[in-house]
């Protein structure tokens, strides 16, 4: 999407949605931004930047290697609080905790979101690559479909996080926007900032879990919640827009996973991630 | 396999070795058993399961609906110490975390692994299923190979954990073993114990990091050390023979992801996972 002016890591909406001021050691006072709000919660991987963020200040190394996340309540736009612990440092990769927390009412803490994550140095990793993924297959970024191309898809509640992406969805797991969804799980689509503000290590943390839930082409309405979600970054992602794919294999008991992959204009595998979710009533 | 005595669910060598006592709320001592090490180390899947015993004790529910497990440092067999965290609990879902130690030979406390985890009650979840998975083809178990049908596996160090497993592995995953792997980053087969206990939600946990590692069939040798897995318990297993199939297909920076499914004898995918780990050098 051509910017009259690009945005650029560090200096972009994402940056200060995510930003995080050290209060005390291992304290970080955050904003939860409204921007970043779909359906009736704030977007988990908006949620999980801004813990991965806080860890990045407080680990010795600075890139996300494995984030594993346990969703706890329902976060809420405005002030919170993430207290962070390091559990292990070592010459290549440390080891933290963290959690996010709010206040109810009574200026009680409620705990939102959980978090331990191993963080390492993308950039000393070996160049070797052995690998039989394939990036996914989709249409190019002009032919696949993004928020000027319709009327909003009939979402409830919020979707302010739409005006902060720029998320062009494959026609082939769009079926639910005009009730008529595919019934696989699937959901594939290129991905990038609105502001143009290329990708990074903290911001695949988002884009893990920043498209429309599989459970919408399974014919599901309503929310998915995560109950856990755990992403591994692989590498460091190439400027230009990113390639997602989603797919849910198995929807059981009322919860289902949602795999994601995510593809960087060098056609490398930057991130997977998985979680689990309550699959909607 | 047919056995004399058949072990049951709480009489059999998997309990034994997996048992904790409490010794104080939130806190149990534990023996790692010689029995269950795999090379240099004590199989991660084994202290997964050991640490999720402690965890179905200390939280209101007792199944492992989803388990993320950090890998600190290398475990040793002999006495450990389970220190467990209530984080939430909920109607149908609670959480918790856990840390498993050892003691260094000056008495200090050494973190080996700390959990994250979510935990429900399997048997009361609706019936829906709704799967596009399907169980990984492999041939019959008759024609699977076990450790009796030939020398030992190259492997260098312990395999006293073969002992406690009826593993067949699906043929097209051993070359290794015969020193032509595949290249192709899977591994199959079958699953028990080799005392005849069937599967229930912990040995699951056992079941996801139990087979050789695929860095086996792709030519890798030596130790494949686990930063952090993350299972999902997706249903009771019914009796009788599991299969699993492991697939790797990023090995890439010097790490590589595991993805494990298990499946039951009912045909129900019943647990999967992804860890990341460290390629060997």
């Amino acid at each position: 999407m051509a910017q009259a002016v690009q945005a650029t890591i560090g200096d972009s909406e994402f940056d200060r949605d995510t930003a995080v001021t050290r209060r005390a050691p291992g304290v970080y006072d955050a904003e939860l931004s409204a921007g970043w709000t779909i359906i009736q919660a704030v977007n988990g991987g908006y949620l999980l930047a801004l813990l991965g963020r806080a860890l990045a200040d407080a680990l010795p190394h600075s890139d996300p290697f494995t984030v594993s996340a346990h969703y706890l309540s329902a976060s809420v736009p405005g002030p919170a609080v993430i207290r962070t612990d390091v559990v292990r440092t070592g010459r290549t990769l440390s080891t933290g905790q963290a959690s996010l927390l709010q206040y109810d009412e009574n200026g009680a803490e409620v705990e939102r979101i959980r978090v331990l994550a191993a963080y390492g140095d993308l950039d000393g990793l070996t160049d070797d690559v052995h690998t039989s993924a394939v990036p996914p297959r989709m249409p190019p970024y002009e032919r696949c479909l993004g928020a000027s191309d319709g009327p909003p898809p009939p979402v409830p509640g919020s979707s302010a996080i739409l005006d902060r992406l720029n998320l062009r969805l494959d026609p082939a797991t769009v079926g639910w926007a005009v009730g008529a969804p595919s019934g696989k799980g699937e959901m594939r689509g290129w991905f990038g900032l609105a502001d143009g503000r290329d990708a990074d290590p903290l911001s695949l943390l988002l884009t893990v879990d920043a498209l429309p839930p599989t459970s919408f082409e399974l014919g599901l309405k309503g929310w998915t919640p995560t109950v856990e979600l755990t992403a591994h970054v692989r590498c460091r992602p190439a400027p230009g827009p990113l390639r997602v794919a989603i797919t849910t294999r198995n929807l059981a008991g009322g919860f289902l996973e949602e795999d994601a992959e995510v593809w960087d204009s060098r056609d490398r595998l930057v991130a997977q991630s998985r979680q689990l979710a309550k699959a909607p009533r």
